[in-house]
């Protein structure tokens, strides 16, 4: 490997979250050059990893990188370039509901991993069972959802943090993607879509404006 | 500085993501010991700095590190330990609705900063004003709520970068804690809180038990 080479990694590596994130920026064109699978590998396992209410990871991630899908993708998402020009679509995909049998099961499985008996967590499960059973599919989605957010904003920083472009979408119709991918057959709802691939700086508009953000005496109440 | 604070130091600065987020967990029990001020600033700025639709930022962070305010929030949030032994609260509030005015002032701030006239942005106003006043407040806060969850996500991510301890609370009544910060006034509505701090590992029931997400094959739905 080059001395460059070197040195661009490492400051890759080096960067901080904060320098990352200004680096960052809702890339509308991107080239087609494609993310190295490693990179969307640990884009993903950043959202694995993120935390979620009772750890109950109310969410999957669809990942879709196959072209026939993502041009079927497309007109469902405004025709925005960077569903075809960027090389995965990474689909944040929330619970329609929680369920005595999706809690349990998380429960299960957490207590097989740790060796523990399985009537370790049988108290807080149906605690969980009640609250949310007593709550409507909707509001349970709502709340699955922001679940979802998190590990998409964790994701977005993994992103940042590989020098990978990633263009948060919230504009496509959610039902036609659900039925499209067939989701609510897996009793998911789609709530969001993070493109990734790699800026075109010479064609987008966006890249050279200054990115704004709220005055931080306006975004931040402090009582000491 | 002493060889051993420079290698502690750096290996926290050389942490990837993954590792800082496999090295994160809910902690339970924490010192009291008080998170600089340099690290809940970088914190809140990470969260400043996420991206949300539009750019709009629907959500202001409260900051919380006066003893006497933690102490009445503390029995809104079920007596949480975190709330009294983590130094700073960080209460992320959502926009209660969105309005006209608020839509206007952050593209107006956003043209004022890139020296462009205020007249660039009004179509995608008119637009956004349409789409959004058309739509309950409560559908609205939900949308609003899931824009704090990516700074909230954000926030934990560079948290755990920081080696500094952040507990997500959800367990707390929203409403009570609105009115104990005045929130209503502000058209806010508080939606989760991060407790800062530093785990007290030999007091907490969590911090040995194994880390366990959704089996990966589980959580990832890949087209290739």
């Amino acid at each position: 490997m080059s001395t460059f080479a070197n040195t661009v990694i490492k400051k890759k590596f080096h960067m901080s979250l904060i320098n990352a994130l200004k680096w960052r920026y809702a890339t509308k064109k991107m080239t087609g050059r494609v993310v190295p699978q490693e990179n969307v590998d640990q884009i993903v396992e950043a959202a694995h990893l993120a935390p979620t209410s009772s750890g109950l990871q109310p969410f999957k991630v669809i990942v879709v990188s196959n072209a026939d899908l993502k041009a079927k993708i497309a007109p469902i998402a405004n025709n925005q370039s960077q569903i075809i020009d960027g090389s995965h679509l990474l689909i944040f995909a929330a619970w329609d509901n929680y369920t005595e049998e999706r809690i349990r099961s998380v429960f299960a499985n957490a207590n097989t991993e740790r060796g523990l008996p399985a009537s370790t967590t049988a108290d807080y499960e149906n605690m969980l069972v009640g609250a949310y059973t007593n709550k409507t599919a909707e509001e349970n989605f709502h709340h699955a959802a922001k679940q979802a957010y998190i590990g998409f904003g964790i994701a977005l920083a993994e992103a940042a943090l590989l020098g990978v472009d990633a263009t948060p979408m919230e504009g496509f119709n959610p039902a036609q993607l659900d039925e499209l991918l067939g989701l609510n057959e897996l009793g998911l709802r789609s709530t969001t879509i993070l493109a990734l691939g790699f800026r075109d700086a010479s064609a987008d508009w966006l890249v050279n404006l200054k990115k704004v953000r709220t005055p931080k005496e306006q975004f931040v109440i402090e009582y000491k």
